[in-house]
């Protein structure tokens, strides 16, 4: 019987190795070489799945958002509806290795969409990922204001902008400031800013 | 009479060189060579100046640190203490081309000292201009709180790092998409949470 190649684990595996390479040299420095000799493959090898930077690229920032989908969907819905949101909220942070990682590639992949003007390639993943987060938004101040737990006078619209704000800025802090920005103190402000929005204190429970 | 050279005017038309290198190119790409050819110089000129490429970079942060100083001195303190916070705040939001460019070319610098693990030039650059932030956030959520205008029962140490995360989220959104986080909408926002920390509605004296 013949050997079953997993594509789908093998794809990933190279995805894995860009990020490796995005995160060290940043992403000018990935090619589908670069990129085989991190993974080490043979570029031909590499290029048997992804033909070109672009497909590689595209795969690579793919691979964050199906990351964040994943554990998203995950997220147990017991408890308060507040606990729920956080927990939730715990997904998109960088607290640990894995999501820090995500948000470095984004990160990368941001800053060189800045630098390359116009709408090419990577001006299009970022917006899809940076939706995608605010769609999130969108969906937990939601869920607080359909279950009457937002404080009265605040407006959903704003509201849903605002938690995408305190969301990077200090996504964006912790790569920054690791030492100073701590997983500790980054889950302490985003569950105070939560519960600034209902005026109450959220059940402590996991 | 010799003409009389403005060493310092010099000084910041290099910089500025560098700034549209950067974020047209990005950071790899800013050398005394490509910079000297941005400027419209000779590369011996350039180097008469900034002997190398860490001095180079390090004038560059430093003019958007000084900058945004001069801006921030400026400021005027007629009107109520809400209102002066926010004519603060406006001054490092990227409102208008100027201060977008300076964010531009915080975030390359950030990025890229991302990119590059260990306390490198950049870190230490990026660093600072990070904690100048800090430090005016700092003084404003200070000047709320001296003059007894923040709500009850909110702590200031974490107001200070909710409005620095508040401020860099904005920043990147706008950034990211300026066509959906304009300058009216991250000014309202900003004004918003100001309004939210107080419990009353500021002044809509400009």
């Amino acid at each position: 019987m013949p050997k079953i190649v997993d594509h789908a684990t093998r794809r990933e595996e190279i995805a894995e190795a860009l990020w490796r390479v995005v995160r060290r040299d940043g992403i000018r420095a990935a090619s589908v070489r670069t990129v085989a000799a991190e993974a080490g493959w043979s570029a031909g090898a590499v290029r048997y799945y992804f033909p070109d930077q672009d497909g590689l690229l595209s795969f690579a920032m793919d691979l964050v958002s199906r990351r964040v989908t994943a554990r998203v969907s995950a997220v147990s819905a017991k408890g308060s509806v507040p606990t729920i949101v956080l927990r939730y909220l715990d997904e998109v942070l960088p607290l640990d290795a894995e999501r820090r990682a995500e948000f470095e590639i984004w990160l990368a992949f941001m800053a060189q969409a800045q630098a390359e003007s116009g709408a090419g390639t990577l001006h299009a993943l970022v917006d899809r990922v940076h939706n995608e987060l605010r769609e999130l938004c969108t969906l937990l101040i939601n869920a607080l204001a359909e279950n009457e737990l937002l404080r009265d006078g605040l407006d959903v619209r704003r509201e849903i902008e605002r938690l995408h704000a305190v969301l990077d800025g200090l996504a964006l802090h912790a790569a920054i400031q690791p030492a100073h920005s701590t997983p500790t103190r980054i889950r302490q402000l985003m569950r105070h800013h939560i519960e600034s929005l209902l005026g109450v204190t959220v059940d402590p429970t996991p």
